[in-house]
């Protein structure tokens, strides 16, 4: 519609990305076009190094630019407790927590034998591996963490369906190990008012209600 | 915050765009990591390309691949008739009307004094230029462009303060030529109730009434 052929092509290409629309894809387009010349290749730079360099950290299935990930290698973390959260992504909330001083495992999603998506399909076999005391990294920084045995998981799944289930199947297969398993406590969430709970939060803060 | 630092910095040139917060800007890195690299190297491709080959047409001065636009090059469009545009942006929108099959004219911005923004900083020159029969793009295609004279401007900047005295300042400064130029009508939006409309719409569209 009147702009010139590779224009076109990077508003296109904006537009395929989520929660961008068309006015937004343009705008987009019109901002990279004004920016430096620098600005844009060192975009595309990132773009391509984020994609060629990240891949999964070989203990916590985290994404990482190493074989190991940040949180994995640091000594000062409490390798005997496990964080188990579905994405990625959850890791940076919980790191705003600055009290949590464990690890974390990725599991890559949550089963759902609605869409045949079984423990086969996300990281539970790395989870037991490294309940086990398997070296992961098969590095000698690997042996290093694989020594510190895995005593308490948190399961920080999402509470749906699927969430749920899935901690409740990671809670199971590692009661033979010795490991306490544990689930994040849902309530009322802190400053919210009560008039505008949603009943299933309500019901679940009645539920775990704790003695004063 | 747990992430690595090419992760990192991909979230952080997304989140230096317009319109693109913090968690949209962790959502965008994440849908491209999850991308296959084909659509990734694509998109930095894109990027790179459209910053490189983009440059303004010799003639209109809106955007394009080539010295002339694809709109000045076609010779299928009345040359007489000039709609003069703000943005490149802009042309998109008239470009939807398909009853105008006029060509433009982008002046990169409006006359401005409070901000220093003279009529030598927007592109009034070239048009006067074209007015004038100069064959800008130098080129025998040009020769062949510039040969049609120009009979009618549309005024068609922004309806505010300076779009209003640059609209003003160019009738002005084509009349000696014998260059007939009329401003886009101001009104109620068809479709619109009398209800929503704000007054200084309303005000602008009593003094354009017309006789039925």
């Amino acid at each position: 519609m009147g702009y010139s052929p590779t224009l076109e092509a990077l508003i296109e290409k904006f537009r395929s990305l989520p929660g961008i629309g068309s006015k937004s894809a343009v705008r987009l387009a019109f901002f990279m076009l004004n920016s430096d010349e620098n600005y844009v290749q060192e975009f595309a730079n990132c773009l391509i190094d984020a994609k060629r360099k990240t891949r999964t950290c070989k203990i916590c299935q985290s994404l990482s630019d190493a074989d190991i990930c940040a949180i994995c290698a640091d000594e000062t973390r409490d390798r005997s407790l496990v964080c188990i959260v579905e994405n990625a992504k959850d890791i940076t909330t919980f790191e705003k927590v600055k009290e949590y001083n464990g690890v974390y495992h990725v599991l890559h999603g949550a089963m759902s034998p609605m869409d045949g998506v079984g423990p086969d399909d996300i990281r539970v076999r790395e989870l037991i591996a490294r309940i086990n005391g398997v070296n992961l990294a098969g590095t000698p920084e690997g042996e290093e963490i694989a020594k510190t045995k895995v005593t308490e998981i948190i399961l920080a799944t999402s509470s749906n369906v699927e969430g749920d289930a899935t901690a409740m199947y990671i809670a199971q297969l590692v009661k033979p190990f010795g490991v306490a398993a544990s689930r994040l406590a849902y309530g009322l969430p802190v400053g919210g008012e009560l008039e505008y709970a949603d009943s299933v939060t309500l019901f679940k803060a009645l539920e775990g209600r704790r003695e004063m």
